[in-house]
């Protein structure tokens, strides 16, 4: 509710077309909106299409559940990450049309198609990286971006990156997903005038100190147009391609 | 050349349309195109507008005269970061077009008049990061952004942010700079739905650790869209946000 | 016992009015007060309703069992932190009157009923911070302090904070327990002029190394009055509240 | 502006009595209040004798002068750390009140008489620490604190520090501040039940790596009661001992 | 395929000697080398002898088998580092030829043998390092390398090592590893003019930080010649190792 | 063999007193003695005292047990560290005269009955220490010294570690055992001035980072006369401490 | 003073022998020797011949002069550790006797000629670890030390090294010197029983980190009797080896 | 000396041929060798072209020049590192025929033409590193390696790298230099079957931490065949490098 709208509705009250009460409940009931605070209305604007999202660590199954079951039940598309088949059971139990995700480690319940947003392209450098790619492209594919999965693409054989730079470049967002030395992200970055979002992982030994090696990496890249989410975390890169996909929209 | 138009090329050496030392030049002389490294093509596209960078220090002030009058012979906008006003005198002796921005502590050269292409935020925490904001804040002006600049609403004093809220979301991107232990960005975060570029700054003391604190911190935001770049980079910044505009624009 | 009650003590001698083996035994028997250390005084003064505590890891369940029953026999008021339900069963075989509270990982033996000191607000970021902020609110009931939970404020949702404003400017000190990027103690210490203990927590993943990541923000914060205790210390916060709220007693 | 007076004032409007551009205007110019955000008028009430603050590096010291003179203007009193003799210089020639205190580091301009609020104890464990004490004394005492320095007590000689412990336990709060390894922070925690406000301080050498190792020593502190700040960061620990003051005079 | 050859092909088309189709399939098929990239031809040549490797961690005991069968039916050498019995199992019931070496943890398969390349000596400062050895040794082996193992020579007992100065002196290149302090890498590479290749390994404990002390130590090593590879890499070793011995022989 | 004595023996075999073959086996058999590494003899010197010591972690039971069983047959005592209940077994299989000290979770065979050499004050923090304590103490009088245990002394009750004074200074050594923030080898240190050995523990949690804090306070000490070992690393303190006592007993 | 005494003196007032002022003063003015505080005699006892020690750095000459007059008159040899040339112009135009060390980099006043207490042996790797060295070695003299300085026996060149054993023999404590990996202090502490006194320095370079690997690799040291100062830290050397010889004469 | 040769010896003596001192002279001077040390002989044979070198930080110019005039006067090749003008000013003025190669900051004392022993590529990832690798260059030359330089081919623009393979696997050892996020070390280690040593650099900026960044990602790279030495160490990278061509050569 901004300033012209808050004007209208006092004047309304001023004219007798609203009680004082009625107009204190819609000033009352989203009271931040009254104040011209537009991000609750577009956060809401977004969020119907835009899933809940639970961190399972921590969190016993049911109580996943419980979550998951009160957070569909309102109506929105739920996500939840970390989760393995235990939590999945527990939750299946309340929310049958659950479905879970073996490789993302994830449970999501659909309740709102995703209206289509974009593409997004998730690079992996190997295949152990893949869990966590999965997590960006499952959580992607929810939010309603369409997902290109190319994984396996290490820079130690660039011929195999190479290859696929033209599948790269028809997406708007790169996902970016590495453990070890983290350099494929420099490497794409060089090769793409696309937004790349790097993702380091916490996959490697030795040195690799749980994905500080990678996250450096990432961090000190040479190559241009490369922003950085925390180690492991796919589901950080896949709001950010998504936050980016809804601005090019306009939305 | 995909594989369609080597076929064509290599048909017409049979036909005799094309002699074997022509198709070879073409093939030999632009390598890379010639197996369809589209990226070159786009790269080169994007690169009419974007501007070339120089990161100066270890730089003497005349090399980097040098390579600025280079570049912008060249016909390329030039981007001097990191400069001080004996660089910019060096550089305006050769390249007497060129600008001082002291607060972004940047030289630039402008060749071609950017087309628009976007609106960015650019937010501090407060006043010590605006010269990080700054660099970012003149290298998107110089690739064509439109720039809010919003500085010294750091979450201390949470009232100023607040006030600035619609202001932020009609940017497409939101650039977050913060020093000490760099809250803005998850408050910001929070707050938005647009993608966050978030540039922890070395602004600070103790603990502070050269900007660790506020990279950790920004990394493990609990608010989701939000990437970072690595610590005073505000030009880094701006080239992610830079390549989100063009993206959205299908470019 | 300063100087003036040590002349005293000694005059009384000389005059016959207290023998030497009396005069020996004050001095001797709480040797540290005789030479005016008033700090035992002072802090069995406090210890009638302080609880003793009990760090439980590294100790057997029986181990702990004896330790409460021990201090309890003593009339004191115990706190058993980071106990499992296995150390309760233990405990509670000796001291019967023994409480568990598994949300606390705690179990406490009241023997003295505490007097009311003050109201302290411990406020968590999330849900996955609630185990340390029990710690602390648990520990701070028994101290005699009432507690104001307020849980799950955390920035990315700023509103659930704001509403909460006037409850926590009614306490006195407020405790704010948070993990991640930690980034709700500087806007708590924005938000309020009390004094804000500030408690990181583990909870997070990635880069969060541990609560480091919190850990340093909370040190680095651009808000004033914010002290901070170890990551998941939230006994170590209840005792400095309890501080504060006996300092302002004067007692 | 609570609910209750939001539902006067509409009513007030229902009946004629107010306008609604007026009521517009009571809602709009000051928005925070009238969602009842009290710490506005809190942070008000308290700021009549809480100083202006002003960390000097990274400004010159004509920006710090203007600075200092436009907050003196305003009425507020003003404080200016890590001031040096230049910084001085520049701000005497615009406020010639202005007072230098160079042991702080400060410079200090006093506007209003800070009425009394208590007593805090300055303690340092060596020389070399001083300056960071004096920052927080110079503060407390413009803030309205009473401040008993006591310094070089450190645990090397511990009988300096237990002779100390009267004039300790005379002060409702206790800074102390040490470098190095920050011993003195736990043995002062051990000798008083008030509150300790704990300084790590730069000093040292060697694996002292900056203050972390008095930083580290602090956190994990085996005594209760302790709360830390920054390295280096006198009124840091000045502002958190002065809320606990205001908070126990329950304002 | 360098620039000869393709204009050779090329001439061949124009000739009909050979068909654009044909030409096509043999500039397609293997599209690097036209370019002249004879890295893969290089790469080529050596992988006829040289292992495919799998890092076991983080794949499942099938995983590896089918990865393993595919390898070797593929005509390749392979090594699969980091398993266990339980890996060995589902391999060998793929690929019976499988052999386990339970000190080195791996899994090699034989499809080629071999041709000898050179001598390394592997050296270990303790027997708890040998683990790590192992999987150099093996690895070197499988690669044509012939290996002396000399274990457990640390420092602490100096004459140990000089006994075996001339054993180490007959290889061509010598392996170090060893935990704790890892001094034996700088004393080693005192005693030889041989390139030395250090192996930190994470055996130790306390502020040994997961073999970090070990690894900084042979960074900072005062003797020359000597390169590091990551911690616990034994793989890693060997396969620098043999980069080296090949590059002897020329090849 | 120094240069006097290599003449002699050169002079010998041109007198004919010695053969060639005889003066060559001198040489070579004892290579280093003869070089006047009187190390070795010394050494060999204190070996008859000086217990052999097996770090268990990283070998099997049955290792431990075969090393053990060797190593006394060789006549020597023997001290196995970080030994449990099932090495024990293994060991007292093959060895029935050896003993399990559980509280030091250590494995000792005692060989030759150590001569006296000096008495030790192993002090601790708190109970969590005694651990690494009981390493440093068993390790001690099976060396032969005498070993004052002074536990749970930690300088959050000062007056406790008071009342040892005296105690302390009847030993030659002060090995200081404490976790947490480590401050009572700085207490202790500053009032003694008998050599200190400081053991930091992993004991604590939080920002403990696994015995950093405490090692890094010791390192950092303000008393003189401080050494420090590893984390956690009792078996050092003893080795040390020994050594002291040797050299003192001019040995 | 003991209980006994304390007995006796309070007898010696009810007999009227001593009157009670007289008894206040004797308890009062040395307080903690009544209770038997025997530290304060001990240390009082090696004082006569321990220096006082002023650390330089962050005091102005001036301060350091005063500091250096004042416990110059009072009778003890004063060391002013890391002094420059100006730091000795300002000392000596007080206490003309002062006599500066360069290489050392300290300012020394000697009262009283030390009596002989044993010899260290002072060894260095480098000969950029001299400086640190000096700081030990001219600290050793003046507490009554002898010294012997063996330079520049790195391990990269262990024959220097080896030729050096006798002499390092006849030392009763060892002080090892090393920057880089500082393995120095694992081979000499290999090729002795003496104790060795472990001095990181910051000499070295890239990831050195300012002394942290040469810390480290002592730390984690194989060879046992290896205690650790602080990083570039002679002085603290010195004065665990001077506790070591008084400890070994009993006093 | 091996033990044949010695035998003779001794029978030389025995039959008259050698006087005893004449023995003992062979024996004594080269001492090591006498016990089959044979790594003196090799390393004396590898002297007579290795360069001697000083590492000038912490050395005055004339401490230098000294340095450099003896080893030069002892017939040997030197090399001073980290060596500026003023540095080549004093040693000029000693040893005229002493170069300075300003871009590698070195100065350089040929004393024999060193024989040609294979060729090595130094790489460099950006124009900054070109120092770091200079110093390699020059060492290399000096060894008698030859040097191709390939500077400025980093992984932002990879189509500079991938035209260089060519030349890359003339060499026998590629040398490569990367600072910020080092990624060029896993793409050139992909590229080519060549031993790669890599060289961090502290080139970058924000979470660079002065190299640690790229050396990181260099111990974790994903390609095979990869050694690392110290951040910023050319020189080291050229020892490495100068062993691997002996070794190869069979010295």
């Amino acid at each position: 509710m901004n300033k012209e709208r808050l004007q209208e509705l006092l004047n309304q009250i001023a004219e007798g077309k609203v009680t004082p009460e009625e107009a204190l409940n819609r000033i009352q009931i989203l009271p931040y909106e009254d104040l011209g605070f537009a991000r609750i209305d577009h956060h809401r604007g977004i969020r119907d299409i835009f899933p809940e999202v639970i961190f399972c660590p921590g969190k016993s199954p049911v109580q996943v559940a419980i979550l998951v079951e009160r957070m569909s039940l309102a109506g929105s598309n739920v996500l939840a990450t970390r989760a393995d088949v235990e939590v999945y059971g527990a939750v299946s139990s309340r929310v049958p049309e659950a479905e879970f995700h073996p490789a993302a480690r994830m449970v999501t319940v659909v309740k709102n198609r995703p209206v289509w947003c974009g593409t997004v392209a998730v690079i992996t450098a190997g295949t152990s990286d893949i869990s966590v790619a999965e997590e960006a492209a499952v959580s992607l594919e929810i939010m309603g971006a369409e997902v290109r999965r190319i994984y396996d693409v290490g820079v130690a054989g660039l011929h195999r990156l190479l290859d696929k730079i033209d599948d790269m470049n028809q997406a708007q967002v790169l996902v970016v997903v590495a453990g070890m030395e983290g350099a494929l992200a420099s490497v794409v970055g060089g090769l793409t005038a696309r937004p790349v979002i790097a993702v380091p992982t916490s996959i490697g030994y030795g040195a690799n100190f749980g994905g500080l090696s990678a996250l450096l990496s990432m961090l000190n890249t040479c190559a241009p147009g490369v922003g950085v989410v925390n180690i492991d975390n796919g589901y950080g890169a896949a709001a950010l391609a998504f936050a980016i996909l809804k601005s090019s929209n306009n939305e």
